[in-house]
């Protein structure tokens, strides 16, 4: 199912995108992921709190409303579980602007909002984790920003297939941990949860700051405390246990670093 | 003027892209832009040449070949001469693949390879620079490859106008000089020329090759030695010349870093 500019497509074909749109010609956009269970988006806020956020980085102030926006998700979610009951489904919306080929950009460039939702394979058991020598740097723009750059993203990720791995773990430019290649990583160690601070190279996870969010409640109920500290490669060795946590998977076990 | 997968375009808006193309969806795709002079593209087999060995980093056998792309190339820079008359034109060639949502990519995957063409504007006389803080890494795959990730040099470019300069250096996780934002960088210091090693990461660009390649002739013609050294930010001090050089523009001097 697809939402493109306020028109609904039942089929892709339908709905296209012009050649010149600068996501495709040169990254130039933001996305997010939103799970949905039974006709719901899980989190809706969070996600466009996040999206509204980061237009202004790229000078593009929002075609549509937040409002409108959630309501196009809402819909699209409650007829994609009327059409197939499927009880966990993703709505993916991409933001990006057509216009000219150089790196220049304009803020009153027409902008393109898409919306398709498919089925959600169920979250992984546990996963295997590779630290891969790709840099994600701190000080990068596209570390903090959910944008369509993820190229690096897809390489360390085969990278680490390739290794006998499910994902790929990505340092940044002082050798320290950032993110995963598609996930904010999490390392337990007595009676701690640690998970880089997003200075580091973590991208802003809705998960993430979820939990970030409930730190008292959580140290309240198990004694934990959760911290946002800076993780060396060699904090992993004291580590004795880690996750992952993505909008789609919620919170996955690490079985093995 | 429009070349989609074989067909032939004259208006943008009967050539789409479908929106599950992975290059608008991820970044996951590469291009070329070639200038093109009298209905003559410049250096093809340069940009081909760098386009068919990078694809099996993507893990993209090619939907074409070599020679049926560079007759495509010529037949749309012909064309474009006759119809507009106009010198300097320029084509990009983009290659993206369709497919799923996630960072898993399947080398079976249906690829979109566009070539569009367009007027060229003549290259500046001069250019100032600004070293910006965004870390274009030398481990990055995105840094060697010219692929569809440029939000960061979008996002670099705009810094170093918003503070009155033309362009942006970047520099990589060491701190030393990497590339512009669209352009490599040549320094100037006493008989040497010296630019940052592609392991620096700098873009290997067609010039810099074809620059490099002549490092002889330079050297026999005018005493220069072209070096490919890491600069530093310290290294700007002792210059007394530095040039970009791109596709489009050939070689510009810098007035001002």
């Amino acid at each position: 199912m697809i939402w493109l500019n306020g028109e609904r497509a039942e089929r892709a074909e339908t709905a296209a995108l012009p050649v010149a749109d600068r996501g495709y010609l040169l990254g130039d956009g933001l996305f997010e992921t939103l799970l949905v269970v039974d006709g719901n988006p899980v989190f809706p806020d969070l996600h466009l709190e996040r999206l509204y956020q980061s237009l202004p980085a790229l000078a593009m102030p929002p075609r549509y409303g937040r409002t409108q926006i959630l309501k196009a998700l809402s819909d699209l979610a409650a007829d994609m579980f009327a059409a197939t009951g499927a009880q966990r489904n993703v709505l993916r919306l991409t933001v990006t602007r057509t216009g000219d080929r150089g790196l220049a950009m304009s803020s009153e460039a027409d902008q393109n909002w898409l919306i398709t939702g498919s089925p959600a394979n169920p979250p992984p058991a546990s996963m295997r984790v590779k630290v891969i020598d790709i840099c994600r740097p701190a000080s990068a723009p596209t570390s903090r920003l959910k944008s369509v750059n993820y190229l690096d993203n897809i390489l360390a990720r085969r990278q680490a297939v390739e290794a006998g791995a499910d994902e790929a773990l990505m340092v940044n430019e002082h050798g320290r941990l950032a993110c995963a290649g598609a996930a904010n990583i999490f390392f337990m160690r007595d009676n701690e949860i640690l998970t880089p601070p997003i200075a580091e190279g973590a991208l802003p996870g809705t998960r993430r700051a979820r939990l970030l969010s409930h730190a008292q409640e959580i140290h309240d109920q198990t004694g934990l405390q959760l911290l946002e500290v800076p993780v060396t490669r060699q904090d992993l060795a004291g580590c004795n246990a880690a996750f992952l946590t993505n909008s789609l998977m919620g919170a996955v076990p690490i079985t093995c670093i």
